[in-house]
């Protein structure tokens, strides 16, 4: 299970000077695909992974754990890609036939690999277990590969090279597959490339996805190097920005002027320019940067605003409390909110997201509240006030913003958008009252 | 856009005695799934329909809006299967190029089509919109297709049949996908069967995946008609019995012994044996049958387990109020923790979980009450508490239980499998509670 370094630098070198992009090929190989049992994210995670390093994706492939179907598969593929991104069947089970056809494929014999023996050897000695025939299976390799080291399972990655062609197997269970392939696959591929790709990623929120497209549609018209791609999520756009050029400098300079135009079309509504940052990591990176407390008050949406919050680790540190406030005796008890404004308006109403948001800083003490009122469906809708119809309010340390929202689709969908509009909000309105404050503006 | 029930019934005919299973084979397509822009979640859940269905998938393809490429992808399935599902790329742009590729394949030319050539139009005029003639794209069919009615948006299905083979076209949203492939392509599925296949699911919850395989080990393998399958889900096992006979009721007679024998050995662990019902649906119902209100109050899952019963429409009835007491000062203000306690044992502790179940259940007036106090992770677990380590408190009615768990992987996991694990024990003590009160049993 050894990562070994300098067989595929020579492979590497093959590749230079390749004018092309490289064409990538995934196979997911598992019957429980075929029967719907599991969701294929692998393939959606190695094709973003894929196109960020700028190969080239045509097909992706799902095989059950068939050694004729698998062979074809493999076969056909090889003859249109340069690289096969396999996932799946590596386990000790009779079943699991990925390394073996491949391997057959490739035209390779395996062998006792006495590292990957010792591996397993001791992985097993630690928990005291007996170590069963089939085990010695996965510390067969095939010839002239590359061992790939798993961490996190008994399966190793595999890489077959020869040719121009690079046969890439990994273990299918995403919590081995990502790590293996964030850790050693991917600086394989960026090395396999004849040039550096880097991308960078504008995330915006609070601007719709058309309108974001209209925005940057000269953009990409005219986009050669670096290239501009959208991508829609639920309440939010991605912007990435693509560059390729001889070393990662020099592709980081083609991508900052780009960077720049975006933030400057975009402003306020760019969240974050980084990877790792989500929309509810901005909102508690605010939080905790102005030291500002925050308290939700939820209804249709039942919790999950708070659970995104919560999604971040170190939250601890200005969640104070949330209500799950789905009653209108619940509205009026723990908030605080009249019986008469819930008579007037109706509980799906500006005025009671207003006093829900303004009760819930008084009960909590906390800087800022958000809450969330609306008709999820699929019942419960009129002419009036229809399925979809949300308000959402949040009250910053004395001010308070009510949003209306008109969303479509599912209950599940519904909520979704409204708890994404609901961190929009909170950012939008924390960033105001700041503004605000700094530059003398006033209350409105 | 009519589904001409006449064409198809002949083409039934055609396939009536065959033997072996058919083999169906699912072609997406899109660009936007080779980026790994979307996940191909309409593989799965066909994968699942056509396997209820008992039909045989062997190859899931996905290829993007290229006309050599998805040439070849159709001309290569056709030659292996005998039904294809092809979802994506009927849209009116110039890139969507699926009816046109398919109608090439199978030889056939487009011709306007009067019906859905009207249909267009009076889908525009009623929104007093100007038809473009990229528009009149949509209206053109391949000659002898059956088109199908797409109610939830503008591209019909389509479905070609000859000399066996079945091509059928479905739009690639998800929201106009299944309502066509759950009203239209599923019947016609069904009628091509020899035989008809009835499935029937047990689902059952606080049982192991492995634990639950075991037990029914036996009866997969003795299986053949009906046949037994075991799918896992987070915190749950479905059961999937199916069985093929010449109508409908010979099939249901099929699988009644074995639901009947699942019932037996997994007992009060069935949740339900109907399909549309959710482990949070059977909680919610169990609630409403007995009259209780229920409340909940969750640190580490932060809002999720009240957002899972919020799933459920209806649950206005029964859910009085949630509380997400993230710190200590919240569990200590809103619910009554006393310091003593969490000083000594700890946030994460049997006696703060029941603490904070029987605080909320005075606070919130509720009859039952689920409480969670965990570590999520990454980070504050320590040698004693590891991360995963999380207690389910469920008070019902004056007595309390709860539940010590340790569940792994990643915050996100560690927290869906708490949901799961509190809906399951709130079950189990509600049932215990009742029993109890109707047998006469005592507390504990």
């Amino acid at each position: 299970m050894i990562w070994r370094r300098g067989v595929w630098t020579v492979g590497c070198g093959e590749e230079k000077g390749m004018d092309r992009n490289m064409i990538v090929e995934l196979i997911s190989v598992g019957t429980e695909i075929l029967l719907g049992n599991i969701v294929n994210t692998n393939a959606a995670y190695l094709s973003e992974k894929c196109a960020g390093l700028g190969l080239s994706c045509y097909y992706q492939d799902v095989v059950g754990d068939n050694e004729e179907r698998l062979y074809d598969t493999i076969k056909t593929a090889l003859g249109r890609a340069d690289i096969l991104l396999m996932s799946g069947g590596l386990g000790p089970t009779q079943d699991d036939l990925t390394k073996e056809v491949a391997a057959k494929v490739m035209g390779k014999t395996l062998y006792l690999h006495e590292e990957s023996k010792a591996a397993i050897q001791k992985f097993f000695e630690k928990r005291g277990m007996e170590i069963t025939d089939n085990n010695w299976k996965q510390a067969m390799m095939p010839e002239g590969c590359i061992v790939v080291d798993n961490p996190n399972g008994t399966a190793p990655g595999i890489i077959m090279a020869e040719n121009g062609k690079h046969l890439i197997l990994m273990p299918g269970p995403p919590n081995e597959m990502i790590p293996m392939f964030e850790t050693s696959i991917m600086p394989y591929l960026s090395r396999l490339q004849s040039c550096v790709i880097f991308s960078q990623t504008v995330k915006i929120c609070g601007v719709g996805e058309s309108k974001a497209e209209t925005m940057v549609a000269d953009l990409i018209d005219q986009q050669t190097n670096p290239t501009l791609a959208t991508y829609a999520k639920t309440g939010e756009v991605h912007l990435r920005v693509t560059a390729r050029a001889e070393d990662e400098k020099a592709a980081r300079k083609l991508v900052k002027p780009m960077i720049k135009e975006l933030k400057g079309r975009f402003g306020n509504h760019v969240y974050t320019t980084e990877d790792d940052v989500t929309l509810e990591k901005a909102v508690v990176d605010l939080l905790l940067a102005n030291k500002l407390t925050i308290s939700t008050v939820e209804s249709c949406t039942g919790g999950l605003v708070a659970a995104r919050l919560i999604n971040v680790p170190g939250v601890s540190e200005v969640f104070k409390s949330g209500y799950i406030t789905y009653s209108n005796k619940a509205k009026r008890r723990l908030l605080g909110v009249k019986k008469s404004t819930l008579l007037k308006h109706g509980a799906v109403s500006e005025e009671v997201a207003r006093d829900m948001a303004k009760g819930a800083a008084v009960v909590a003490k906390a800087d800022v509240v958000v809450s969330v009122t609306g008709i999820a469906g699929p019942d419960g809708g009129t002419e009036e006030k229809p399925v979809g119809l949300v308000y959402i309010g949040c009250y910053v340390c004395g001010r308070c913003t009510v949003k209306k929202c008109l969303f479509s689709g599912s209950r599940a969908k519904i909520r979704e958008n409204t708890v994404s509009a609901a961190l929009s909000l909170m950012r939008e309105c924390i960033l105001q009252y700041y503004s605000e404050v700094t530059f003398g503006g006033k209350d409105k």
